[in-house]
């Protein structure tokens, strides 16, 4: 661990890393169905939702659309999911506005809460993700998520994986890239904040994308660290 | 407090507000010259120093300096005092650096930590105020601060008085500004906040300037709520 001995900031993607998205969404967008007695594949529908994630932040990085916050990327997208959904034209404008902030409520990863405390004790720990800041807060109050500053995309007007995002953050905090880590489960994350400097560790999150994931089971790069969980990372970073 | 029943977030002007800056600011300085032998009067120091805070802003309002962090226009000010003081040449870069920190470990006034705590069961609470984000934080994690979020200058780029920073600190949130309130020991800050629709608590400090205090001993208008000290706040908030 000698050469990790300046880190000061222990940052985080959240969406798959911290929180469990999929069962999150899956099971909000199910209870609007049963809201309406409307029977809803939850599990399809967050899958659908979060495959217009990446198309909507790449408008934003090529510029094709102005600086817009993860929360009304959200809604445009979930509208384009519910025209293809049972629900198509059964919610009203309120509550679609509620579903949209079923991302504010997404639950954590068993081990999530108890590691980044641990983890707190010796680093400043933040998140690092696309998600906006009020989405952010309002998850960690939801979560009992015990951060100590948001940063990532809407402080630095940069999704990731552009470096600016990595580079802004390390910036706010008045610190070098190198003594900031990017805690993620998705290898191409990592990678990008490492090509910026920034410290890497891996945490695996298997079922993120459901039983039959194929993508980002194991590290596929150098990476700093690799950790079972985050009380795993909280051990191996001395904490 | 029917009036205030939309209220979801609590915001928090900080430096006299949440920390006695003055007391810490010259008990830093006193020990920097006792470290070389020299005398400083801290009181003096830290006066001297934060009347410079205005003017620095006030260059960044009106548009002949860029954008700049609080913690580089405080060095900037630091730089000119020293060279008014007994410590003129006799510090290293490092502990110009080091002195220019002391706004990251300002203590806080006895009621807040246990008015905060209370507040946060009720409210998202969070900072408004010109500090930029790593001071905020960083001075969360010296004095147990338990903030939500930092919003204010930095995140909105724009520093207190000017409107843009208690709108943009709102909108952050995805909140309208009647659902936020400032709390302040400043009567011209919360007439800012008021006038761009925010919410308005008033808590003297009155030794923020030392004894010999005559300004903002009283509040000078009708704000939402005049509370004695964070407690207090927390009661009539009902938390």
């Amino acid at each position: 661990m000698a050469e990790l001995s300046d880190l000061k900031a222990v940052t985080f993607d959240v969406f798959g890393t911290v929180v469990d998205w999929r069962t999150s969404i899956s099971r909000e967008a199910r209870a609007m169905g049963e809201r309406h007695g409307v029977d809803v594949n939850g599990d399809a529908f967050a899958d659908a939702w979060r495959a217009l994630y990446q198309p909507a932040m790449s408008e934003v990085r090529d510029g094709r659309r102005p600086w817009t916050r993860l929360d009304d990327l959200h809604r445009l997208n979930l509208l384009q999911v519910l025209a293809q959904s049972p629900l198509d034209g059964v919610l009203s404008e309120a509550e679609i506005d509620e579903l949209n902030r079923a991302w504010h409520r997404l639950d954590p990863w068993p081990d999530a809460v108890v590691g980044l405390t641990r983890l707190r004790r010796g680093y400043l720990v933040g998140t690092l993700s696309n998600g906006n800041i009020a989405l952010i807060v309002n998850m960690a109050r939801h979560a009992g998520l015990p951060w100590d500053v948001v940063l990532g995309a809407e402080p630095t007007r940069h999704y990731k994986p552009q470096p600016e995002t990595y580079l802004g953050s390390a910036d706010i905090l008045g610190l070098a890239p190198e003594a900031c880590m990017l805690v993620a489960a998705h290898n191409n994350d990592l990678v990008a904040a490492a090509a910026c400097g920034l410290r890497t560790a891996f945490v695996p999150r298997p079922t993120e994308h459901g039983p039959q994931q194929r993508t980002d089971l194991e590290p596929e790069h150098d990476f700093d660290v690799v950790a079972s969980d985050f009380i795993d990372l909280a051990k191996q970073l001395g904490c």
